[in-house]
Order: C-alpha cells, then sequence, then structure tokens
C-alpha cells in the first residue's frame, strides 16, 4: 500500500454507514486532493440488508457480495477507497486480529483525523465497537514497542459521526462541516445504496437540518452540512 | 468608538480575570492586529483584593483606583483596551442597564469571537453572572427589533477561559491554543497584578500543563497553552 | 372565562413557538374535545420578528399587532384559545404580576398536562425563562396558603417540547407523539407565521424525522411526530 | 414452547432478582392473562447466597437447587413461567450461545415490553451484563439475516427495574407503576426467599416509597409503586 | 449572639425542612457540645402547611405562629438554636437585604459545616433558592472588602442534604452519616410537625434505607442514616 | 504472604503508574505503619517506555526487566512492596485468571481501602481496564460461595487517583488529600522513573496545584496534594 501526502480514516461498522453519516466530509477531502481510506468492518449482512432478505433464495454469500459491490461503488464515487474486514455484523465481535489489522492500517496511512460511530448506541451495539476498535487501535499505533521496528503514530483527532437518533445516543454535534460543494456527490452515493433506500430521505434531511443550523452558527450561507462530535480537545492557533 | 477591521471581545467579572484566564489569546490577537477589547465589569474591589484590605487605612476607592490601574496597564502590556464598568462585586447584580452597555458595545465592536467565564463556579457567583451577561447581551445585539436602526449581529462564537478549579465548575477544555509566541507578555503582565502575587506561579503552572496537554493532542511542540471550552458548535470548512 | 371537562395548557414564550413545536399535541387534543389554553408571554416582537423589521417604518406596535394576529389565527385554525400576556422578549423578564396570572389561570383551568421550552438553550434566554415561569406557576398553584380559598391544583405533569437545536439544549425526546392525523392542519398553522417562512420547511422536517424515529421505536407505521422531554417521572398503570 | 396472546420478558442476572424489582409489575400482568416469561441467567449461587452458605457442609450444587426451587415458587406465585440458564455467577460471563439462546427466546415469546437491570451498577457487575445482554439479544432477534427464515422481532420497549442503590448507580425512575391490587402477592413472593430474609424489609419500604412518591406525581391515591427507567423514547398517542 | 467553640449551620428554606432532611446531623454534633444554628428562611407557611389551612378560618398570621411554634421546639428538642427570617414563600424570593443577614451570620457563627438543600428540585423551587443564598453568603463572607473591619470567613464545607425525591434532584448521597445514636430524638421531632404527620412514616423510612446502605458501603452496623451531598471536595489527612 | 495489621491495595495497570499518581498516598501509610501493596498488572512495556525503545537492539524483555527494577526500587522508596502480574499492554487483556488472582489478594491482604485508575480515559484503554479488574475482584471477594472455606471480603472503599488529563477522562477530585510530609519521598520516587523524566516536572506541578486547591477547600496551609474521586459514598461519624 503506497502512501501519498495527506490521508484520512473512516471506521466504519458496516459498509454503508460511512455514506450516510460521513459522505461529505470524504468527497471534500478527496476533491482537496487527500487519500481517504474507508474500512467497512462488516457488510451489516445480517443487519442492514432488510430488502435484500426479503428476496427468495437470498443467502449471506449473496447479500454480502451485493453490500460490498455498494458500498465499493459509494467509496469509488466519492473518491475514497474501501477495504473490508468481513467481521460479522449483529453481532459484531472484536478480536485481536482485526485490532491489529486496524494499527497496521494507522501506522501505514499515518492519517490526519479519523472518523468513527457515536460511543453509545442502544439501537445498535456494532457501532459502539466500531469506535472502541478506532480508538483502541490508534492508541495501541501509538506505543514505541508495538512492532518496534515501525514510526510511532502521532495524535490524529477522531470525530464521530452522526447516528440515527442522536440524541438517543448522548451524541452532540460539536463541528458542523459545511458539504454544499459535494452535496451533489453524496446524495449520488445514497442513491447507490439500493438496500436502505428508506434511508435516502431520512439523511437528506439530516443534512438540511445541520446546514441551517450551521448558518445559524455562524455568519456564512451553508444549505447542506454533516455534524461532529470531538473524542478529543482541539488544537489551535485561532479561536473561531 | 471607531472600528477597525477584526475585533474581539472579552468579558470579565473582575478587572483581572482576564490576565490569568485569557491573556494569552489577547496577545495573540492583537499582534496580529486586531482590535481587542477587555470589558472588567467589576474591579473586584470586595472580593479578589485581599492584599490591598491588608494594608491600613484602606478605602474602596482606592482599591478600585489601584485595581482600576492595574488593569489597564496589563491590558495594554497585552495589547488590548480596558472597559470599566464599576458594576460591582460580591455579589455583582445584573441590572438592565449594564446589559444595554454590553449590548451596545457588540453592535460597535461587531466581534469576530467572544471570551468570557465559565457557565458554573461553586466559589465565585459573579463568573456565572458574567458569562450569563455576555450570552445574554449577544442574544439581545442579535435581535432586529432592538434599535432597530442599528445592524444586527451575527453569531460570533463564544469561548469559555479556564476556571480556577476547572473540575469543580464542570468546565472542560475544549480547545487547547498555543500561546508560546506571547507567553512573556502573558507573564509580565502577571507580575503587574501586585494585589494577586499568589497567581502568578498557579497560572503558569497552569499554561505549562495545558501546553503538555496540546502537545500530547497534535503533533506539535507546545509549551504554553490556554483552554477553552465552547459553547456553540464549530462551523467549520475543515477536519483538524 | 367557562371551564368545560378536560383542558391542556400551553405555555410559550414568544407568539409562534406554540406552532412548530406543538402545533400537532394541540389539534390532537382538541380534534378530541379539550380545551387548550396557549399562552403568548410575549409576542416575539423584538427577537423573532426579522422579516417585518424589514419593512420600511415598521414600529413595536406594528410588529406586535401583526403577530398577534398571527398567532391568535394559528391558534384557531388548530383549535385552541391563545391569551396573550405581552411581557416583552429580548431580554423578557419574570415579574411576580406575570407569574401569579399564570397561578390564576393554573387553578381556572385545572389542565391535565402543560405544555412548554426546554430547561436550557443557549440561543434564547427567553425560552429557559418561560419554562422557569411554568413551572413556578405550577407550584404556587399547589400551594394551599396561596389564595387559600380556592382549590388548589393537582399534579399535571409537563412536557417540554422540541428547542430549535435539540442536541444544543440538552433536551431529549422522551416521548414521541404521533401526529399524522392532525399533521394537514399544523402545516397550514405554519404557513400563516408569514413573518418566519424560513421556519416551515425546516419544522416539517423535524416533524418526518420524528416521524421515523416514532415508528422505529415501535411497531406503527408513522409519518409525522412531535417528541417532548419530560419534567416529572410517568405515573402508569401499563408499561407500554 | 407455545405462545399465547401477549407476552412480556423479563432478564434478571440472579434467580431472585426479579421478585424485589419487578414482582409488582410481573403479578400485574399475568392477572391481566398475559405470559411472562422471567429468565434467571444464574441462581446467584455464589454471590447471592449469603446465607445458605454459613450452613455448614454447603456445596454449590446445593445452593443452585435451592434458590432454584425458591425462584421456581416465587415465579409461580407471581402467575409467570421462570427459565433457568445456570450461567455463573460473580462473575457472570456472557456466551455468544447464552446469547442466541435469548435471541432464540425473544422471537418465540415476541414480547410486547422487556424488563432487566440497570445499565451500570458499581456493587454488582453481573446486573448491568444481564441488562447489556438483554438488550444485544433484542438487537440480533431484529436483524433480517439472523436465521433469515424466522420472523424479525419488532421493537418492544426495554424497562430497567430499579437497583439496590439507586442514585449510585445512576438510575433514575422514569415511570411509576402503582402495583397497589397485586402488593400482597408481591409480598409473599418476597417471604418464599428465605436466603435473602434481610431484604424483605428493604424493599417493602421500597415499594412504599415509590408508592407516596407516585401519588406525589399524579392525582391518584398510590400506597405501592415500582420505579422504572426507559431505555427508548415512549412511542404514544396521548400525553399523561 | 455570643460564640462558642464549635458551630455548624443550617440553612432551611421552610421552618420544618431541617427535621425530616438533616435532624440526625444536628442532635449529633449538639450532642457533642457544638452549638447548631438553624435557619429557616420561611415558615412554609403557604406551600408546606395544608393540614392547617384546611381547618376553618385559618389565617397567614396564624399559620406562621403555629410553623414557628413547631420549628422551634424540635429545634430545641435537637439542641440547636433556631433563627426565622420570615422571607415567604411559594415563590420565597431572595432579597440582598435577607443575603447580608446571611452574610452576618456566617461571619458570627463562622461554622465549621454547612448544610443545606440541594441544587436542584423540579417539585420545590424554594429549597434551590435556599441553597443559592447559603452559598452566595458563604461567598461574601469570605470577602476582604465586605465590611472589611470584620474578620472573613474561612472555608467551612457544604453538605446538601436529601430532598423529597432524591434522583427527580438529580441529587446523590456522597456521604452516609450514622445517627443510630440519636435516633430517638430525631423521631421524636419529627413527631412535633403535627402539619406534616404524612411524612413522619416517610422519612422514617428513608432513614432506614440510608442506613442499610450505610452498612453495606462500610463494614459497620448501621440501623439509621442521613444521605449528604458534597459541594465542595473533601481536605483531608486519611483515606476513609 | 503474612497479614499484619491494617493494609492498603494499590491496582496500577503499569509499572509506573502508580508513583505519579498516588506515590503521596502510599508513602503517607506506609509511614503510619501500614502494609502497602502496589500491584503493577504489567510493565508499561510497550506502551510507556518510548525512551527505552529509542535504544538500539532493545528488546521487550529487557525493556520489562528495566522496568520492573525501576518499579520496584520506587515502591521500596515509598515503603510499599510491589507485586508484578505481567499482564501485557497496549492492549491489555482481562484474563480470569489474572481476576482471580486479584481476588486472592484482596482476601489475603484484606485492605482498608484501594486505590485505581480513572473509569474513563480516552488515551489509554489499559487504564480503565484496571479499573475494572480492581472492581471487579473486590465484587468477587465479597461473596461467600467463591472459595466458600474463606472468610469474604467487607466493603473498603475505592479512590481513583488523578489520571493524565482528567477533565477529557471525566474524574473530578472529591478527595484531596495533603502530602506535605511525604512530597520529598514522593519527588524521590519520581526520579528513579529514568524511563519517563518528562513526566518529573508535569506531577510536580500536579502537586502544587492540588495543593493550592487544598488550600482554598480548607482553611489548612497545604503545599502539595494528590486528588481523589470516590466510587463509593463515604461512611463516616462527622462531617468534614
Amino acid at each position: 500500500m503506497q502512501v501519498t501526502n495527506k490521508t484520512a480514516l473512516v471506521v466504519s461498522a458496516h459498509s454503508a454507514d460511512f455514506v450516510w453519516r460521513a459522505g461529505g466530509a470524504i468527497a471534500l477531502y478527496a476533491k482537496r486532493g487527500w487519500r481517504v481510506c474507508v474500512t467497512c468492518l462488516s457488510f451489516g449482512e445480517r443487519g442492514e440488508s432488510a430488502k435484500l432478505w426479503r428476496q427468495p433464495g437470498m443467502t449471506l454469500e449473496h447479500v454480502k457480495q451485493n453490500r460490498r459491490g455498494e458500498a465499493a461503488r459509494a467509496a469509488e464515487l466519492l473518491g475514497a477507497e474501501a477495504v473490508f474486514f468481513d467481521a460479522g455484523d449483529y453481532p459484531m465481535r472484536a478480536t485481536d486480529e482485526l485490532l491489529y489489522q486496524l494499527v497496521d492500517l494507522y501506522r501505514t496511512l499515518r492519517p490526519s483525523f479519523v472518523l468513527t460511530h457515536s460511543l453509545q448506541d442502544p439501537y445498535n451495539f456494532d457501532h459502539p465497537l466500531a469506535a472502541h476498535l478506532a480508538q483502541e487501535a490508534r492508541i495501541v499505533a501509538q506505543a514505541h514497542g508495538h512492532n518496534p521496528e515501525q514510526a510511532v503514530l502521532g495524535a490524529p483527532p477522531v470525530f464521530l459521526f452522526e447516528p440515527h437518533q442522536p440524541e438517543q445516543c448522548n451524541w452532540k454535534p460539536q463541528v458542523l462541516l459545511g458539504i454544499d460543494e459535494v452535496w451533489e456527490q453524496k446524495r449520488r452515493a445514497f442513491e447507490l445504496m439500493a438496500a436502505q433506500e428508506h434511508l435516502w430521505e431520512y439523511y437528506t434531511r439530516v443534512a438540511l437540518q445541520r446546514g441551517v443550523q450551521a448558518s445559524r452558527n455562524s455568519d456564512q450561507k451553508i444549505t447542506y452540512a454533516e455534524g461532529y462530535q470531538r473524542v478529543f480537545p482541539q488544537v489551535t492557533d485561532g479561536l473561531s
């Protein structure tokens, strides 16, 4: 895996999560020439593919292939590369093998920032597990004694993207990222997710609401936005 | 009052608060050519001038003059202008007159950001009151029907500077601002505060601790920093 | 004021707040034959009438009249009666006179439930003040020694309707009320609020999002819903 | 296992927990003709049977039998059926096998609501683990790809019953359920728990305190009540 | 007012609050030879004297006298002195005059600790107001510039006694004080409160529950206890 | 292992953690004649030995030995005994074997109090895991059915020592322990930690800040202090 310039890492529990929740940030940074790597820990094959399972004769393998295809196409459309771990879902289980694969990815990519799920979600335990793994892998990648021949990771900030029912997850949008210039791309990525068509309008409305809020919290005119919560304090040379 | 370019507003309950807690941000922005206006709602004449009161024959008026002089010199050294409201302390009381003076200041200055106290402080009720006033004046300044002939205020972000015992105030540093380039200036401002000499070393250590933390949360080398908590979400075009 | 059967009380800070936030509950209960009384503490004449203030020659009195008319028509359309207190806005100030008027209203109406604003709102201090007044009046109305010749109030539950930026207000939807059967009415009430046209689509999307969430938290098909937070525990004879 | 009409599921870590904490709800719904299924993940044989262990020559097997007998009789008295998983206690460990047994139970019973422990308990780690399992099994039972030939579960609400030291567990009674009509039954179930006689009066007082509080939060006269916290928002067609 | 040795100050909103909530601590310290001063800001004449108001021909003045008598006798029985401020209730209003009277009391008594109400109470706004006053007066009493001829107050810890519905007030018992040796005295003080007979058993059960919890959190046998929350960190030379 | 008089137990994730965070309490109690047992779950060999790993040819075994030596000498200097579990770090994994070793230690030592890490730490997942183990072992040691031939443990209080970035860990100093009389010893223990020289000044400043705060929260003159958060309520016979 070749490393070029600036990179960002997205840790997504199921193969479509990154589209609804972080598609704007991904497209924005891809457009800026960054390498954006999206990891899909599972395909969401058991818990997030209801429409496929309603087809007669459906098999787990077929659902996975279908979901993998959709996610790969969405990542491509957004300008990112997708990595699939096939770690299972509902329930996802964290193995040390999976953890170390993520650690390797951190050390290879050396991302400038990381996007992942909220820390709590009473509707979906795979999401906080993915966030936990993303954090734990980051910590291990910082350890000098883990594969000491490799360079250790610095301290990339971690941003938690918006869960489906934000207040129930005790998630709070601390950062509002304007995504107007890539909105059409994000919406087109939605439309590649045939298995979850019921979410297209839902997440379009989320983007519009966060857009209004972004305008109200600034003196800018923003139509579409994404919300993020920070895990760590922002280190900055300016207050804005 | 003439308005030049970019401005920042600091709402400080007592005349020395801004030095310990926000002196770095003030000096940094003054150095960048901003107009920084520090409002001292009171002189801290009753509750934060213990050393002066230990002198025989001390009077309230003399304490006020002394504190005003110190604060004015500190503001000057940091590159800011100081405005004094003489609103009383221990306890401070919020009058609508004071509120409207602050509203006027907001509309005149049109600050790009605002610095004030934490929202809670069980040791000092004047501090959260100042924060409340800073917020309420900002809200009124945004109302089209308040002095409708004036232009309304936009939505400047508000940052809460560090209280004396941060955990007891449920204050959390969400932003760490590196202040190495102005540290010497901030320290010299400390030394103008003769009435509170016991705080010089305390706040030097605060700056060093926040500096270490700023380094740990980034890949930068930072020696001195100031911590701030946000009232509103950050609106941004980048994740860092 | 004649009392008929079951009643509900809505305490709204500004004259349009009840439409966006509680219009569905109001229409639903009116349709069920309840008397629903909406109190508008102010007209929102200074802070929530931007569009009117952009008209040349506008006066405070004219804004008030205009806003009063809109609110009265919206209340009528929803099946409620409106009471106006003209207590001022941006900033609203709570007087004991206003409090006692609300106490009288509680004792006259004897509402089965109360709707009001969220307990916090960093964008708008009039909202939590209205909620505070609604609560304080309820407490005083329960006191045997307040106008002891009147019957004391029981313990009507209080529900906090949704603020504009829910997560920033630390507000959480604990109750999702389906409003499909009155949605058209609520939307038409929106359209009477000419002064705040920019909110029509925003609150239509809020209703749709809460509707999706209501469906996800039940086995019902709900398109439009309103979210409420409880102040007090629910007393019930069934778990659902 | 035959399914009849409406059902409720109780997930109890140790074999007596359901008696103290949810015995009223169980008896109430059994009386209403519901099938109420109580799962006891362990017998509490190591950590909640102090009195038995004080008998000379006691063995783990004997404690388990004794506790199983008591719990079965209490369930019967309350009108419920008991299922025992013998998963061990102090510490309980969650296996995927146990999880999938619970998933099967969810899909077989299709409960209208679920009762389980609080999410935190610094005195007893088995309790939050049982709550976690109850939630995780519910989520897996909702997944279309888990045993796709079975019908998926809907979204039954989950209620958390009262822990032994509620404030220390950050548990809050959001729902107060009056249990006067079944109180005598609940008390008699207490008295079947010979191994924990010291709890009889404790939980009688809990029921009385919650009863007083239920009265204070309503206009009803309630003597005994049980408190519950909700995991999910209430979906409703009425505000009461 | 003569000062003798060690003292404690209790700030009670209504004239009976101190009996239910802090009667054990008061009796315990009185028994140890301390001077314990109980301030009753109001008589609870409007909001906490329902039984009296049910008597025909009752007047506000008569209720006050009755309540004053009860409180004075209860204080005496507990070994404390009572000071009455007659500041009104439901709603209580904080005046600066009342504040300064409390400041004087702090400076005269120089209490080693302070007991007052919880910081929140959605059922009773007089309680948090009393706590606010107790804290604000303490802060002003510490100010060197307030009556500079008097000695300033040190930093007595403040303990918040248990509200009626603790979880609803976000109050948490951080300190459990065993009161077995004075329990009979506390109970007899209850029985002097004829106007609130319905509370005798309620607060007896509170004492028993806190007693069980005190035993569970220690290796002591404690039957009756009182719970307190701290406002400030404990400064200590030992960990226990 | 012989038991003498009073004992305290410290559960430290990595072999140096106890020095920075609890060295004062350890030295204080050792000086008072207590047996203080420090358990180092790992040596911090992978994640907290950066300086050693920068030496050429360094091996994991060598790092462990080096860290073990430093920790043993620091424990000795402070008057404590050190027990090493070599459980691995970055990531640490909790096995039941490790848990039961801790349970045995609890039952052998019968500590009067326990010190361990904060419950959360987004920078270091080994720390909360150590705290979890310390708590879980304590719970199992209290179970009558765990090795029923042994005497069960009572209820020793657990204190959480200060994490590196306290606010980010949601840790709050509820107890401030003055350590002036052992400060020189604690500082000398710092200086034995050659691998983490960058922390010497950081934790000296922590001790000074907590010292100032201890003075401000009491009427004592304290220069150095340590902060602790409680897991359980304090059971006491006095309020101070």
